[in-house]
């Protein structure tokens, strides 16, 4: 190890120890052990540059053991990212910069949100997707716009989790030669050797998924080694790369390579003896030598040369494709086509009948064609979501002749999982916008990733058909029952849930607009009619009043979602034969109905108006919005949707008689208690 | 192929086509290419009878591609199973016994709920595990009570998830040699060919985890290497065994080997060839020769044998073992211990201030000692969810060293999904009681097994710690917001968040007392003082008033759970210091008290008195019981916890400061209106 690097490694060591200890909170042991690989990483390879960390073909760097984080941040500081010396003596602080794991859109430089365990490795494969389909579709001979690696960190931990096996299995499928990936081999996980439960051939199973592999035995001083397994992995480049580093967590601790310096700070002491173990000053804290900066800044200052070559070149590139070069600027500023919404199909009630699904693939058609940033795909349903385009073509290697690099339909396989992380990954990159099909009860097996869509404020588009019990005869192992309450508890996730053809349409036109949040579509699989005066600017209220089937003054207001604003429908019409009169809600976004202006709300919801909620999926959380609930509280049943329909009673006869006995109770105490959506206070 | 052999599986064959055909809906094209493997695994192999699917130590089959379950349900017919050729005939319609997936407790035989992908051959891993245990605990020389295998049937489907791997690798890590794979490799899942996405080597994937693997080229014709592969995987003893099985998906159809197969019935005229093809009169359905159900019966005939074998040296073992006889009867029947409860810890409020983690930590300790049948463990954070009690031994191979099999402590590795679906096998099995921790948050990484859990009945308990902001440093990442809302949305999942020693006690009553529901225990990181009036009573009814700290004739009542419950009583203190009177209750399970009668929940939430909630989570859902809400409606933040809580109002300052508002104004209004939790309606 040359004196430079040896400084350098060993001043990420001492700082990390500090970070964590000033915080008295995080974990000092795996940035330790991981300093020499990412500083390998980071000097010999990394084009990045502190000043833009949005220049578009900067390599992307992921911790997936996120929980190293002090690492990242100490990495980020030292080539001058908007992150201090200050931001580092805040770690793990509210209001920081550097929160306990690392957050993308929060703190400068960091690509992906990771720290729950197998998202970092996962979302790379997005991240690296992303990059093959943007050099496919906008390199030309002599103008390599995009050809920027991927690099992770992870660990055991991540290696274990299901999402890792998922993603990464479909990573070596699609050969993405521009993923290498540093698995941090220290043998040691919370509940101490991992030779307690994690004893399986690693590499062996890489290789079975068609990565190629590689060791370095000696990670916490070869630091040769490390750069020559890195340099092999590039040429390789029709797989993915993993190298098995062999380290020592905690490096230089009194406790290295124990679990105990994995998830607690070090003792004073032991930071005074790793600091003169390493020839720095015990009694100082926070130590950066102007060598080690330096040495940064020179990486960042790589950065910014490749940075303006790449403006030079695409200025080039944009006189001689004029039009290309636009939509490669549109696309990295993340700019939708203008007047792309010309394309929404819109609806009359003479339209057929048709399955929410189908009116998505009915959109879907019309929106591939005039958002070519569109990456759809999905987990091995296309039949089922309808999620695929007539002229869609795959996403493939070309070498397996089944499609091309330029391709923007995503075979994920069997994996929602890794799916969802890798639209997490496609989202994060800058320049396509992922969307991807599976059931919505099957969202949960994704909700690991689903929830970091949310929290990274990415715009993901989840099209989640067979919505219901209305999927029928699969029965209750199929049948969503709880995952709208999910979904609608989650901060800055949007629940999208349209009646008919017109909504599907609001739905897309929300979905897409709003570039800072997640979506879930909620899509039948069984037909529905089109609704008299349903609009797309309605949904983009979330709820409001179905005008032309409303009565004026009404005793009592139905509001429903999806399938079952028609069971409201008709339930109304059963009322009114019995001189009742009625109001008809549809709710298809509760989130963005709470975002309306208290007026708006009770316009829609009345005071002193009974509320009739309708929604084949759990009660719970109905209760802001209605006094009395038709919907579901235990799972559903297998058989055709008609009959699970009326063996539930959520059918237009129970709605009416709830709605009769509803205004009859009220009568009898007197008053129509305010529901809580209405209240103005605090 | 012999004769019978033939006629056997043609029979599947034809009956399956017919099912499907009559339910309209299904998928007739596994069943009919697994035939030849489900056959000759029952006729050489499996000792089970159809006169009594509870026999303790009969062979396990789970069928993990769930929805060839036609496949099944014909198996499970011809054995005698409680299910009809008329159940045959009512296939996937509501009330049958013959829904669209297998499920557990519904269904006459069937072991585990299958279905959703990846879950079966997870839960057979827990299957495999609780046979391993119940032998080493209690099989003596001469005295082989729990000797059974578990036999998978699995499809590229399974092979894909992400639960599958998790669970996978630990169990070739745990050497489980009963356990044994049938892998129909037919290349074909619902988006075609598996080309498309799954082109990994299973087999060597499988090596990497300690596997057993073997081939069979033929598995549509060739019964005798299907029967020897069998067999030698059975002489393995030290490993699983996966067997791939080449076959052709929908044999017999004309649309063999094709997607097309899969999902839908085949047409009238294909099975009419179809049958045909196979020697059967075209004009007949739901046609069963005498020969095969002769066949099916005679293995039936052969676990009856075997049944009253095993209960004759059951009756040997309890005369010479008679502590141990008794302990396996018990075990077997499902009944806790007489007494157990006295075990639980009981507190006062002047017992020190402690984490709700570590009282159960606490209770673990005691519980572990008085019932032998807990089996605990942690997806790798054992001294986070503190799961491990003092005396415990690990369940491992005890050639590892570590451990042995009769040891009760699992460790799961970073595998919350695996855990979760483990813990569904380990409760299916009879005779013990799984337990598995993790943070709550990583509670969804599982929810896919976990809601499986609810819908099969099964007694797993969630020992989920770091259950709210109050985690705090680790951050958004790790802070649970809507996970709760999940919880309480899903029909028969209890959700229990104590809010100290007392009810954490009351919460584990709860938890092991109902055997038809799995529990969800939220717990905290953070200490939490003991109450005055909190009781394991009191859990039991779901929510209660803490009688010692209220005042008569309220003007709000203060409601929270776990660690706010603490903040509600310094918020009450707070009000009271203003002259105003409070009524605190604590809510530790929304689910039990919504299942109490409506008078009581009446005399908790005193209708005319205004309601305020605090839980630091999610808000969503709190409206059916409170008219304003303490919480969360966006992610959290990183950061020591007391800020965090400051950072996001959830103080006893800013709950008094919510109350006071609520009291003003619906003083304003001039009533407070009612509560949908207390209408008495429909």
């Amino acid at each position: 190890m040359s004196d430079i690097d040896s400084l350098s490694v060993n001043t990420i060591r001492t700082l990390a120890a500090d970070v964590v200890r000033q915080a008295n909170s995080g974990h000092p042991g795996a940035p330790m052990g991981c300093a020499p690989m990412a500083h390998v990483l980071f000097k010999n390879f990394m084009i990045a540059t502190g000043n833009d960390s949005h220049f578009p073909n900067r390599d992307r760097f992921v911790l997936s053991n996120g929980h190293a984080c002090a690492l990242q941040y100490i990495l980020l500081h030292l080539m001058g990212y908007k992150l201090t010396m200050d931001d580092l003596k805040h770690f793990r602080q509210v209001g920081s910069l550097t929160p306990g794991h690392p957050e993308t859109k929060h703190t400068d430089g960091i690509e992906v949100t990771t720290g729950p365990l197998g998202q970092g490795i996962s979302s790379a494969v997005g991240l690296a997707i992303a990059q093959k389909h943007m050099g496919a579709t906008f390199n030309k001979p002599g103008f390599d716009l995009f050809t920027n690696h991927t690099y992770v960190i992870l660990g055991d931990g991540c290696l274990q989790e299901g999402v890792q096996a998922e993603a990464c299995s479909l990573a070596g499928h699609l050969q993405l030669g521009n993923l290498i990936a540093l698995y941090d081999d220290n043998h040691i996980t919370i509940d101490g050797d991992t030779e307690v439960s994690f004893t399986e051939d690693v590499l062996k199973r890489f290789e079975a998924y068609g990565w190629h592999t590689l060791v370095v035995s000696d990670g916490d001083h070869d630091l040769k080694s490390i750069q020559q397994a890195i340099e092999q992995a590039r040429q390789v480049t029709d797989k993915p790369s993993l190298i098995k580093i062999r380290t020592t967590i905690g490096f230089g601790s009194l406790n290295q390579g124990q679990e105990k310096v994995h998830g607690s700070p070090l003792t004073d002491d032991d930071i005074v003896q790793v600091k003169q173990k390493f020839g720095f000053d015990p009694s100082q804290k926070f130590v950066v030598p102007q060598q080690v900066y330096d040495e940064y800044h020179a990486i960042t200052a790589r950065g910014d040369k490749a940075k303006q070559a790449w403006m030079a070149l695409l200025e080039q590139y944009c006189a001689k494709y004029p039009d290309l070069g636009a939509e490669v600027k549109r696309r990295i500023q993340g700019k939708l086509p203008t007047g792309w919404h010309a394309a929404l199909p819109r609806y009359t009630p003479n339209d057929k009948a048709d399955a929410t699904r189908k009116l998505s693939e009915a959109t879907i058609n019309k929106l591939a064609e005039v958002i070519p940033e569109l990456i759809g795909g999905s987990a091995d349903l296309t039949g089922s979501n309808n999620t695929r385009w007539k002229t869609a073509v795959d996403f493939q290697p070309p070498s397996t002749g089944l499609g091309d690099w330029s391709g923007r339909y995503m075979r994920y396989g069997v994996r929602e999982h890794g799916m969802s992380a890798i639209m997490n990954g496609l989202a994060a990159y800058q320049g396509v916008i992922p969307f991807g099909g599976t059931f919505l009860n099957f969202l949960t097996y994704a909700w690991g990733a689903a929830r970091l869509s949310a929290l990274s404020k990415l715009r993901v588009i989840y099209v989640m058909t067979h919505d219901s019990i209305g999927l029928g005869e699969d029965g209750p192992t199929h049948q969503p029952i709880e995952i709208l309450a999910l979904t609608r508890a989650t901060p800055n996730m949007l629940t999208l849930r349209p009646a008919d053809g017109n909504e599907t349409s609001g739905a897309y036109f929300v979905a897409l607009e709003r570039d800072d949040r997640p979506a879930v579509l909620a899509l039948t699989r069984q037909n529905l009619p089109q609704l008299d005066g349903s609009s797309i600017e309605g949904v983009c209220k979330g709820g409001y009043v179905l005008e032309p089937m409303s009565d004026p003054q009404p005793q009592v207001t139905l509001v429903g979602t999806g399938s079952e604003v028609s069971i409201a429908v008709e339930a109304a019409a059963q009322l009114r034969a019995k001189g009742i009169k009625v109001r008809l809600v549809s709710m298809p976004c509760t989130e963005l109905f709470d975002e309306q202006s208290h007026s708006y709300r009770q316009s829609v919801f009345l005071p002193g108006v009974p509320v009739v909620s309708v929604e084949a999926l759990s009660t719970f959380g109905w209760q802001k919005y209605s006094h009395a609930q038709v919907g579901m509280t235990t799972f559903g049943a297998s058989g055709p949707y008609k009959d699970v329909y009326a063996y539930f009673k959520i059918t237009p006869e129970h709605t009416a008689e709830v709605a009769r006995g509803l205004i009859e109770y009220f009568k009898q105490i007197g008053h129509v208690p305010d529901l809580s959506s209405q209240f103005t206070l605090v």
